[in-house]
């Protein structure tokens, strides 16, 4: 056996264990009755400690200095790259700074659940400081490691490749377009006159609707299924996708875009190559480009207005209401399409998201590289959110700088993935419309040459290629945000 | 640290990994969709391997050594026995006959769920004769390590203590009334009138109805949950415990027996003590004991004439039937306690139950001590069962010896289990009836003091004694099979 060979086998059993522990973390997300959490919790700690011990044993170090020497074939050299990547990113941290960040991130999220209620900023910052400060020790390390600087250290592990410098270029001009983008819509929407459909809506014929979505998706029920958890999410494995939604009886859109979020994320993984199973350069390329998948069918298909037409009339006839004006295609997509600058990233509509993110990307890049304090925070997020979306969220810490369970987890650098994903998600659209005619094909329910388009390009790169190579390949172009702000306009000026 | 706080230790580790396999194998028969199922083999297999690998680590033995030395408290002398039982079980088998078995078991098991339906004795006793012939070698090994025969070292597996010199004792005793009391009952019932209620039982309200009486039956839902699977079985771990059933519209009975059957073996789980829990010695005391807690729900308690007059009314008003002749308790009593000699053991009443046991256990002792081999399996089966149930089953191998899964998969010595699960249940209910009037606590649906009992007598003292002291303990002798012909005598021919 070739030491590249071990190096497979290594991380296939690896797979093994994550493919465990994330059936085990779903069934704790959306099945598991609350009493067990507390065995289930240390239980899967357990098999971390095990995996972690897996991944970062000490001959691993020579077996990649071996492998390095033999003859590998293209896709080979793309899976020790992956595979290296993965090593050393697991390998560099001490281990004491994993458990004290691992302490003081569930401290700081689990006391976040109640603080936020209780606009408790000044409980939430004692917390969050110490998550910062451990963050910053390790974007240090991570920066010695990699030669990046500390916070694209961090901004690395989801979205290999990209930098702040690259970012900062791109929200400079999303920010010179963006806020009178979102004037013009709001001037041209003021007169459109939108029904809020009336529930109930009962839970069993959403969750029909969602199913018969799915199917029309290309959803694999042979490989998957949906459940209900309070934070919708896509987990599982490849062979066996879960995904997650939550109903609302007052509001099946919701869900139901939702789901269908959900089933983009579920088609990248139902798509990745069964060739590279279990080894990283079969898994997803980035965050970002998994949210360009999900974003693709939510956003880019599924709000458009052809596809609407064929949504209304299922949804009107699953809820029993073919005569109610509020489930016509017209309005649907009235509502669908509605801007409105608002407090929380999570119910932004396409328009306004970007500024959500932009927001938090300036002030946890500047928190992370030291050029501000946990108490800055809450000033910045008013005068940033006066500036991008003119709201005024003064001492509302609630719907404010404590809305988002990223940082209180130590998630900081994921933030960007959001709105990278948005513009991949255009710039897909956009190259495949000069391959054909998309907007017919949505008429014609035709969907499949889309998806064969995502499943070549995409799906079956897995992490063949870098990002760019990927953009490259399947667009012709490395990234470029005016495909996102060119889709913004035609959608919502058009 | 002391060693036996280390041994703890270890074993609290391997519960972990053992709490994650189990409810992987949960959702792999209840949620799984069947395209998820050759990487879940995979991933549990893996997992196996890293537990197996721990269970048997070479310090144990000086581990064990050293612990003996220890001070030790009476429950931690049990606890340490307990753990050394695990790890004599765990070491004692070289890897690779291990491993052949794993082959040789899942090839026949897997053959034999077509091979069954075909009849194909011959195809199936080929792969049969290999299983065989691994187990008689494991037999060996288990025989040399403990001092007890071949069969007696597989069956202390899964029944510690029991032997089949009791067993012969046991059995030979039950042969020389069992035929002449199912006769007498048999004649008895031959007069009576019984309806067949006719569905469809909606599924919906059959799973209402199932979670209602669970909720009576004490299950705490705080910690497991009730689903549907192929083979209803009891899973999960003591904090989350999983039960399932399957439900046929046809027939609401076997479903809600089921359900109460697998509440029996989920209370013991619940109810066992937090104080030792992920040790061994705060596990099920044997599967015999397992099954007279499901059979002490079952047959005990839900089949008594109180608690169908409990049962029969919700039923009727469960599937909106209130005038259903077949929904009356009186109909519902002869329904559940109507005794018929069947072919199917999974089908048999409580009565003929044991005859199907006795059958099993003396063939697979004999084959085990090598006595018979596989090819006088049929013509056995067709003498015993003429002989226990007058019954012909010659030819007929898919209802004969080939219906049950046990034998495919290597379980022998497992068949005892239910008939002293059965014997264990009588004995326990003699002794409540001693401490209280059974009969009424029921009709006043106060079912608390009996739960008590089974908690103080039988859950909560777990492992910490061995069978024979838990028997005699809470009921004041050893097993004694009188209670169940008293039981059986009482209940139908009372
Ligand atoms: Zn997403
Ligand atoms: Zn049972």
């Amino acid at each position: 056996m070739t030491f590249y060979q071990k190096l497979e086998q290594h991380h296939k059993k690896l797979a093994k264990l994550d493919h465990l522990a994330s059936i085990c973390s779903w069934d704790q997300a959306a099945m598991m009755p609350e009493g067990g959490n507390a065995a289930r919790s240390e239980a899967m700690a357990e098999l971390a400690v095990i995996s972690h011990e897996m991944a970062t044993a000490p001959y691993l170090a020579e077996w990649f200095e071996l492998a390095h020497r033999e003859s590998l074939s293209q896709e080979e050299k793309a899976s020790l790259t992956e595979m290296k990547r993965v090593w050393r990113n697991a390998n560099v941290l001490p281990a004491d700074l994993v458990e004290e960040q691992s302490l003081a991130c569930s401290t700081c999220e689990h006391a976040w659940r109640t603080q936020r209620g209780n606009n408790d900023w000044q409980g939430f910052s004692e917390n969050l400081k110490k998550v910062v400060e451990l963050t910053r020790r390790e974007a240090k390390i991570r920066s010695e490691a990699t030669g990046l600087s500390p916070y694209d250290a961090l901004l690395d592990q989801y979205e290999p490749g990209m930098t702040s410098a690259k970012l900062d270029a791109l929200f400079a001009d999303v920010k010179t377009w963006l806020p009178e983008l979102i004037t013009q819509i709001r001037e041209k929407q003021t007169h459109d006159e939108v029904m809020q459909p009336v529930g109930p809506f009962p839970i069993d014929e959403q969750k029909a609707l969602s199913l018969d979505i799915m199917q029309k998706l290309g959803f694999d029920f042979h490989h998957g299924r949906l459940d209900v958890s309070m934070h919708p999410f896509c987990g599982g494995v490849p062979t066996d996708v879960r995904i997650t939604t939550r109903y609302d009886e007052a509001d099946f859109t919701s869900a139901l875009m939702g789901v269908i979020h959900e089933t983009g994320h579920a088609r990248y993984e139902q798509g990745l190559p069964e060739k590279w199973a279990g080894l990283p350069v079969g898994t997803a390329r980035s965050m970002g480009i998994h949210e360009s998948q999900s974003l693709f069918f939510e956003m880019q298909l599924s709000r458009s207005e052809n596809f609407i037409d064929i949504l209304a009339p299922l949804a009107a006839e699953t809820f029993n209401r073919i005569d109610d004006p509020a489930l016509t295609p017209e309005n649907l997509t009235l509502l669908n399409t509605r801007v409105a600058p608002g407090y929380i990233r999570v119910d932004a509509d396409e328009v306004t998201y970007p500024a959500h993110v932009i927001l938090r990307y300036e002030i946890e890049r500047d928190l992370i590289e030291g050029r501000i304090e946990v108490a800055d925070i809450p000033e910045l997020w008013d005068r940033k959110m006066h500036e991008y979306l003119g709201l005024n969220t003064k001492g509302n810490f609630t719907d404010g700088c404590m809305q988002d369970i990223h940082w209180p987890m130590g998630s900081f650098g994921y933030f960007p993935s959001y709105t990278l994903g948005a513009m991949y998600a255009a710039q897909f659209m956009a190259a495949m419309r000069k391959e054909m005619n998309v907007e017919n094909l949505i008429r014609e329910r035709n969907f499949q040459p889309i998806f064969n388009w995502l499943d070549r390009h995409v799906w079956k790169r897995a992490s063949l290629v870098n990002t760019d190579k990927l953009l490259i390949e399947s667009t012709g172009e490395a990234l470029n945000a005016q495909h996102l702000k060119d889709h913004l306009i035609s959608r919502y000026l058009g």
